[in-house]
């Protein structure tokens, strides 16, 4: 069996029960019924995923995933392609805002090189590459099926490793400059919002650039004809590398009974291929902050979750995904650490 | 000169050369300008009250000022007002969410009685009662003007005391059966909003008690008849004891140039009421998250501020103002720990 099918073969439903214990002990603890809000369901859901009502979170692991677009070659984004291969130097030598980030929640991070267009040979970077960028989604498909099914397994292997080495709590990042072309054109195709309430600057391109992306990413959902009920043909005639890689961190987690942490708008839209490959795996979605860019809003609509993080951020790497880890982390010592109002011999209410 | 008014002599503006620094410097990072948001507005008014572009947040300390209201009498909570005797020792033995969430971020937090209507006496409890409870704001103000200033001092020496042994980020929190009544009554009096617009379930009162907290507050409001201009006047007639200690611990903050986070309703009642004391006060607050309660937006909306947490809480204690304590640290580490796009050899926007 392929390691995709393998994995599949093991996402699941939540754990109702421990659920249900879960929110029991919740309602027992020295706080008004419910008024720890988002906290609580998280809590909840920590228990539905792992099965433990007491689920506690141990070893944060952040697997950012780093590839380039064919999608370029139409201008569609603010900074030069090059600058992909420049911030992977960057992760490496820790002078990112993502490691930053890691370093104060104290999370490992590993670094894929899934399909970046140039060449980086560096101690640290995990070499996957499946080629030297996706091809041009405005012409064609971005990938082969079978390239958009390796970039799935090799998300999966990278979620197993961080599992196997001790994470229980996992985030999602990305690097690639053009990525927002593609993950508006799927989270377009899948949700059929108009693009003119999806699109956004990015990292930062003018009216008349906002206008030509918009017209691209029409050119690619009307070319490609993507089967919106198949993530796998999603991911293949619109996607990207590293966005298979995330989708495949997801399933990974999941296959895992880990919980996963979704970002923003490439991570949103991994998050809906994942999805559509298999609807279980969003149960074990967390959300995290809500992005500047406007496509964002409709992939928590499609998935059923709500930002918890409200920054104005639209940096990627997995940025949003990395500051919910202490909210997470909060969430698991909520219902591990306050005491009870019997305990506490606190009086409810009337 | 009293401790108020010295107090007060100090607060001043934030440092404008030093923030505009602090913006070029974060203009020189490796990320699309402006993408970190929120983070990137927290960096920028550290360098104002601080004076320091690289301020880095070392100890945090979290200030829980606990105290009664006699407006309970009326009937407007869902917990009796023996509860807040319970809640204190349950802080002082660590079984509160305060206790945890200071736990997970490595804050101190100091328990002060400033009014509790029953008798603790407690190892870990600093005793300022002022006295046990305030008045009935439905019948007359809530206390006597010393009473007011002398919560003020009280909320000042506390935040002196935490900053002299070396505290640089300050946390707002409470406890006092009722207090989201003159919170209210304080945020309606004060911003002018319609009360059925403002006023909440607290810790959760069905809607048929709403409905009479809502008399009780316009009672209080029309019987008191505060000079909305002077806050001294407007906490004496409708506030309480933790909430004049809440706005002293602000105050206090600002005096000493360090900034200080904005809880929920009753914590935003006491920021309005230092506003009006010394308006430049606000230049020194930082926001957290948005509670459920409807007044919440009114007083961000007042203080020009914006929620950065949307967990749907309301539990009071400052839980929110200690979650948001990660946020500020993370814009303080940002500033200092990236490199820039010379250092790291990254290309900018084209």
């Amino acid at each position: 069996m392929s390691l995709l099918k393998e994995t599949l073969s093991k996402i699941e439903g939540l754990d109702e029960k421990k659920m249900q214990e879960a929110q029991d002990r919740l309602d027992s603890l020295t706080k008004p019924p419910g008024s720890l809000g988002k906290l609580e369901e998280i809590a909840v859901k920590l228990a539905g995923i792992s099965g433990d009502v007491y689920y506690k979170v141990n070893q944060k692991h952040h697997i950012l995933m780093a590839g380039d677009h064919g999608v370029v070659e139409e201008g569609v984004s603010a900074f030069p392609a090059e600058v992909t291969v420049q911030m992977v130097y960057n992760f490496l030598h820790k002078g990112a805002a993502i490691n930053v980030l890691a370093d104060q929640i104290g999370a490992k991070v590993t670094i894929v090189d899934i399909g970046i267009a140039g060449e980086i040979e560096a101690d640290g970077l995990i070499n996957r590459k499946i080629r030297k960028g996706s091809s041009n989604i405005a012409k064609g498909p971005a990938m082969s099926k079978e390239e958009a099914i390796l970039s799935l397994e090799i998300g999966i292997e990278m979620a197993n490793n961080a599992i196997k080495s001790g994470a229980n709590l996992l985030g999602t990042g990305e690097m690639g400059i053009g990525n927002t072309t593609p993950s508006s054109a799927i989270i377009a195709a899948v949700t059929d919002e108009p693009l003119s309430k999806l699109v956004g600057y990015g990292t930062g391109i003018d009216d008349e650039r906002l206008a030509h992306k918009i017209e691209v990413i029409k050119k690619a959902i009307d070319t490609n004809k993507a089967d919106t009920n198949d993530g796998i043909d999603v991911l293949t005639k619109l996607g990207g590398f590293e966005i298979g890689g995330m989708a495949g961190v997801m399933l990974g987690a999941a296959a895992n009974k880990k919980p996963v942490i979704i970002d923003g708008l490439i991570s949103g839209a991994a998050a809906i291929v994942a999805t559509l490959i298999e609807p279980e795996t969003s149960n074990y979605f967390i959300p995290s902050h809500q992005s500047v860019e406007p496509g964002h809003s409709a992939v928590y609509k499609y998935l059923g979750l709500e930002a918890m993080l409200n920054l104005n951020m639209r940096l990627g790497e997995g940025t949003g995904a990395i500051l919910a880890m202490h909210l997470v982390e909060a969430a698991s010592d909520i219902i591990s650490g306050m005491a009870t109002f019997a305990e506490a011999n606190v009086s409810g209410a009337e």
